[in-house]
């Protein structure tokens, strides 16, 4: 709920990590593939929090979320004959469209495992990509051994949601436009707060504004009861999520930190915020009504954060992502009628 | 409904007309309070439509719609000491909150006649821009009567919503952006689609169209029923649509051509297309569900003409532009029930 303070940390880095060569390598890789989204400015918003506000509608990006980024990225890592032989992912749907997406791009088959309680919109989406869906119980069910069954008969190639160096440098490449845009715009960015599930898009976009603007504070945004990246900034460890929490950011309810974006996020991060599922709501309606964006719930994070005042923009100028607009007609309507 | 192909006629230009000398100074006028909004475009739009589409989301302009340009533009002209007392518009709701809007920054009083029948949301974002407004009756008052009154009263400037030389180079100056944009994405623009009511943005656009890229041809799309424009730009006179005519495109639904617009638009324009409600409806769902912009109807005529096939776009570059976001969350309902 609070803002840490972290010092950072003065271990050396890890072997196998990332670095923003990969990012500026995979910025290349995903250029006229996927959209350079814009940095938006309201003045509404300005004029209402005191501070300067720069939106990024990662909502705008191919397939309606920041995740076509990393999944392209890694996909055009694959050596192309083993490419052939198909991917694999798990998802709640994002990540699912955007590996679905790349792979009717590279003419191979996907096969997405998704949670069977996933927006449906997410859904469809990523059978009209022409994936093969198949749904498993988010309660019951185990996504990473469904997978495995599945790759241990196809020779098909895993590309996990997060903890992977090509996609977690596909993800930095919003930090690399987020940094560059602000540059264009004069904004001198205090602060980037990121929608956080399992920190790919917090850790690439740490190592972007690390490298070219490292006066500025990176934290991140979760969905409380799934704040595990917070408290796991607060202890030095990955800690892991209550079973039984739950939150209507289906987005970002992933179980803990991932090995490789929580050693990128401990030594590159400010700290970290949780927000309630009515402020995202709230934060969701206010996007459709001022923004004029459809934004889901785990993409409106960041945006609660600052409406709700619980990360301070008075006098300062704070970039924040909006990480993805797949949200079924009902959900929005439950944001619309809160008032 | 039929693209109609008009010769430019070789008139003189009657006087006191805006030029595009006129759109370039309210571009440097307005600069700092209108949002330079992007011109986007979607991967997905562009593959099932076989062509090139170039967006230019105004709902993300300042109010929600390209409005807040002319009404700036023309708060701005008015000598400072005239202006004290204040401003007056009739508007369906979009001008209405750019001019309420507008005022504010000048710290001068509006009062805005609106009929009693808008979306809710303009009228209460009106009132939030502290405007004073009076309602009336759309199809039992005349709002021009109605605004008289209160100008007789107060001494204040009317704003009218379109037919006014600076009114028109403000909205002009979404053109001069149109076109820059797109040069920068490399594109080379066939056609521009333009939401039109009394056509002030038309204008205004294609000022610009004509000045910076002759041979791109500028078309207006319009509600059926309000295709006063088309018909006019077929028989060489402004054309008065019918009383008993409705539509839900609230925003533009004017009844005939403004004197100065159809003066302007009469020798840049190419031709003009109409579209019905439920092709708008249509097109509003497929912004919500694809493009994740919040758009109203009458700001959603140009991509229900695209994605209707009224204009065909096949291996051509077109660039629309959605004007604006303004919807109340059950127009948004139905649109989202239809499929």
């Amino acid at each position: 709920m609070t803002t840490i303070e972290l010092p950072r940390s003065q271990d050396a880095m890890p072997e196998g990590l990332p670095t923003f060569a990969d990012v500026e390598a995979a910025a290349a890789r995903i250029a006229g593939q996927a959209v350079v989204t814009p940095l938006l400015e309201s003045p509404e918003l300005n004029q209402r929090l005191g501070g300067r506000i720069l939106i990024k509608p990662e909502n705008l990006q191919r397939c309606g979320s920041f995740k076509f980024r990393g999944a392209f990225n890694r996909l055009s890592l694959i050596p192309e004959a083993i490419r052939a032989r198909g991917v694999v992912a798990y998802s709640s749907g994002n990540h699912a469209q955007g590996v679905a997406a790349s792979a009717q791009i590279y003419g191979v088959p996907a096969t997405i495992v998704m949670p069977s309680d996933a927006p449906r919109v997410k859904i469809e989406n990523t059978k009209a990509y022409g994936a093969k869906v198949v749904l498993y119980d988010r309660f019951g069910e185990d996504r990473a051994a469904v997978a495995d069954a599945i790759l241990a008969r196809s020779g098909a190639t895993l590309v996990k949601p997060y903890d992977d160096l090509g996609v977690i440098a596909g993800q930095g490449t919003c930090g690399l436009e987020i940094v560059r845009q602000a540059e264009a715009m004069k904004a001198k960015l205090d602060a980037v707060l990121v929608c956080c599930g399992g920190g790919g898009l917090t850790a690439g976009i740490a190592l972007a504004v690390d490298a070219l603007s490292p006066a500025t504070e990176v934290f991140t945004v979760e969905p409380e009861g799934f704040d595990d990246t917070l408290r796991s900034l607060e202890t030095g460890e990955r800690m892991t999520n209550r079973p039984d929490a739950r939150s209507i950011c289906d987005a970002i309810v992933t179980p803990s930190p991932g090995e490789l974006t929580f050693a990128l996020n401990r030594r590159l991060l400010k700290g970290g915020l949780a927000v309630s599922d009515e402020e995202v709501l709230r934060a969701v309606a206010f996007a459709f009504r001022k923004l004029k964006l459809v934004v889901e719930p785990g993409g409106a994070v960041c945006l609660a954060a600052v409406l709700s005042g619980k990360l301070p923009v008075a006098g300062r100028t704070i970039a924040l992502t909006l990480s993805g607009g797949n949200v079924d007609a009902e959900r929005m309507m439950e944001a619309l009628a809160l008032d």
